[in-house]
């Protein structure tokens, strides 16, 4: 099989693993391809929930064409031995001949170990197809098993004059249809959607994915150092349906607390940082250690100031439509303290294109 | 001749007809090609400085070849008796079977008439021939035309935030050397750029085209009601290479437009608004009286809010960089004013792309 051939499968492995994103944590989307003879006989990505894997699933497709064919995944398959056995085992069990993968997971209780157990199986195994792609796919997971936070994809909506509101608050709407559309469809791609407390007490937001005829629901998270929310609103109301969690500090009102724990919410103390403000890299270790490994911020401008400021913000999805609001206008972005030009937060553009009558620009962190 | 074929041949008179923006003011820059038995014997666009015209040029490369040709023009051909006979009798003279033309030429000396003149000479005419194109590539012209003002471009580059500078003044550089590269390009494309007093004096610009390899310059204008303009910069220093326009209110010192008239520099005296500043369409009533058809304005941010406000931008060119520097960074636009939502000068997105690490979008008033 040629180079080329190796990353076509691995593409289409890695698009297979992306139909997991944000319903599979705290595990890896994987997406696995079996290929016999230059043909495809079993595809399988992580299932909801992060169970089954993704391999079991291809070879169970593939049954008995497994047998001397070459297994395509996403990620180092899995080692050790949990609930099921680590699959590994199920690629050696199946008579697998060659197994390509893009990366080594970086999982303690893997870290190679998948590899080798292929190896020790006579297996032949080569790795890093695809490397960099399979990197920003996994992302999410890497991080968190690395520097056990989430990865943060941050969002800013704005006129091209980078404002979301007029002078007296007026934002609906700015960008389009097609645009928030979109927006609900990343929603689904993440484990969890976050604003700062700000957001909540002026919007009253429901932070739902809706639309996309998908019943999984992002767990919805808000930032407020002393839960200074109001406990008749949307997120209130409906916190038993779909989660809810609330980043507080240490001097929150333990009633606070509990009735938010009463309404079905779930409150998590992070530290608070020398500014006053919950502290963006606390906050994220407590996500990262609660199990979430893609959170999509939705703003408002002070916490994604503060994201940003920190250098916590992975990937940039910038709307930007096609009206000014003029320097009065609220600006989209908080204060960043900056001294020089050379301490701005820099990103890569990764994509731009239309998405109705607004321009998407998606960026990376530089 | 089919439809398509209408279509496309007028496509390359388009494109033709490009080469000459910025570079025939105060005529259109018309594109003409001859077309016999489906190849094409002639090209012409409107040479620099608006003479000859496109289609005599074509005809001349025709031919003998032009004789029961058809001959596609980007707009209705003269009709008038000037320096050189109408194109319409040339047209006729040249023996040319069939005309197929874009738009009707709404300058009053032609107006229907170089078409009537084309039938009456027994020729086949077709017009219409993709309108919409023409009307955007003649806009700066048919604009002058019929409203008597240039077509304004607007160029604003910012950060993904809005902004154009730290908050200490720090600008340099934003967007990459790409971008700014194809706002050279664009400023070759103008009859004229454009500034506010605040940018003349605070960044002593040049505004002139470099790095195309072109000799040709556009008009540099600066807007300042009293002529408050330092008078050894750059542009007082380059008057006499290349044109420096300065629109200035009724009240500006007599002394000073003595001294930059001394200078080489040709000032046009424009009215006052109600705000105190010049007042935007009589700048641009002022300046299409002067013969431009395209003017590129860059700013800055006052000037920019100014023409917005009024509804004087015809196309918003907007570069945006992957970097932030945050809500006391300096607005891109200044204050517009607005009250309601609803207010707000709107845009339709006419082409979004990377160029570089930025992000290019163009619009066009919606
Ligand atoms: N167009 C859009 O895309 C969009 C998106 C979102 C929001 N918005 C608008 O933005 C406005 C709210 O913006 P905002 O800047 O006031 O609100 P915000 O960023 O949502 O919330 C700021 C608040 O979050 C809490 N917070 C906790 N940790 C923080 C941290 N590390 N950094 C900053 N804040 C932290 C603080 O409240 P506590 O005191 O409770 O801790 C702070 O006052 C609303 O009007 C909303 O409509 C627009
Ligand atoms: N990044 C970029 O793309 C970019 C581009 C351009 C400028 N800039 C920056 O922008 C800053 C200057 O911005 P600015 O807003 O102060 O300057 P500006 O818009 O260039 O100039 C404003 C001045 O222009 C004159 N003016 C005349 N008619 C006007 C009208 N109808 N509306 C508004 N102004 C009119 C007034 O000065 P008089 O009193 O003299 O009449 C006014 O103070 C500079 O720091 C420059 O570096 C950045």
């Amino acid at each position: 099989m040629s180079a080329g051939d190796d990353a076509r499968f691995m593409a289409l492995a890695l698009s297979l693993g992306a139909r997991g994103l944000g319903r599979v944590w705290p595990n890896p989307a994987v997406g696995c391809v079996i290929v016999q003879a230059g043909r495809i006989v079993g595809r399988g990505w992580t299932a909801p929930g992060g169970r089954p894997h993704a391999e079991p699933q291809a070879l169970a497709q593939a049954g008995e064409a497994g047998r001397g064919a070459t297994a395509y995944v996403s990620l180092e398959p899995c080692s050790h031995h949990g609930i099921t056995p680590p699959c590994a085992e199920a690629l050696a069990a199946a008579g697998v001949a060659r197994v390509v993968t893009a990366l080594e997971d970086p999982d303690p209780r893997v870290a190679g170990r998948g590899h080798a157990m292929l190896r020790a199986a006579g297996i032949e195994v080569t790795t890093g197809v695809l490397a960099e792609s399979a990197w920003r796919a996994h992302r999410g997971f890497l991080l968190n098993r690395t520097k056990g936070r989430p990865a943060v994809t941050l969002k800013l909506a704005s006129s091209f004059d980078g404002r979301i509101a007029t002078a007296t608050g007026e934002s609906r709407w700015i960008t389009g249809p097609e645009a928030r559309h979109i927006v609900h469809a990343m929603r689904a791609r993440h484990d969890a959607v976050m604003v700062g407390g700000g957001t909540a007490r002026a919007d009253d937001p429901d932070l739902t994915v809706r639309g996309m005829g998908a019943t999984h629901q992002p767990v919805r998270v808000v930032c407020s150092r002393r839960l200074d929310l109001p406990r008749d609103g949307r997120l209130a109301v409906t916190a038993r349906a779909v989660p809810v969690w609330l980043c507080h500090g240490p001097d929150a009102d333990p009633g606070r607390r509990a009735a938010w724990n009463g309404l079905g919410a779930r409150t998590i103390e992070v530290a608070v940082g020398p500014g006053g403000q919950l502290d963006p890299g606390s906050i994220l270790q407590a996500l990262g250690a609660a199990g979430l490994t893609r959170v999509f911020c939705e703003g408002g401008g002070s916490l994604a100031a503060s994201l940003l400021s920190a250098g916590l913000v992975d990937e940039l999805v910038g709307f930007t439509a096609g009206l000014a609001l003029g320097a009065e206008g609220r600006p989209a972005l908080g204060v960043l303290g900056l001294d020089r030009l050379a301490e701005a937060p820099r990103f890569r553009l990764i994509e731009t294109g239309a998405v109705g009558n607004d321009v998407l620009h998606r960026w990376e962190r530089a």
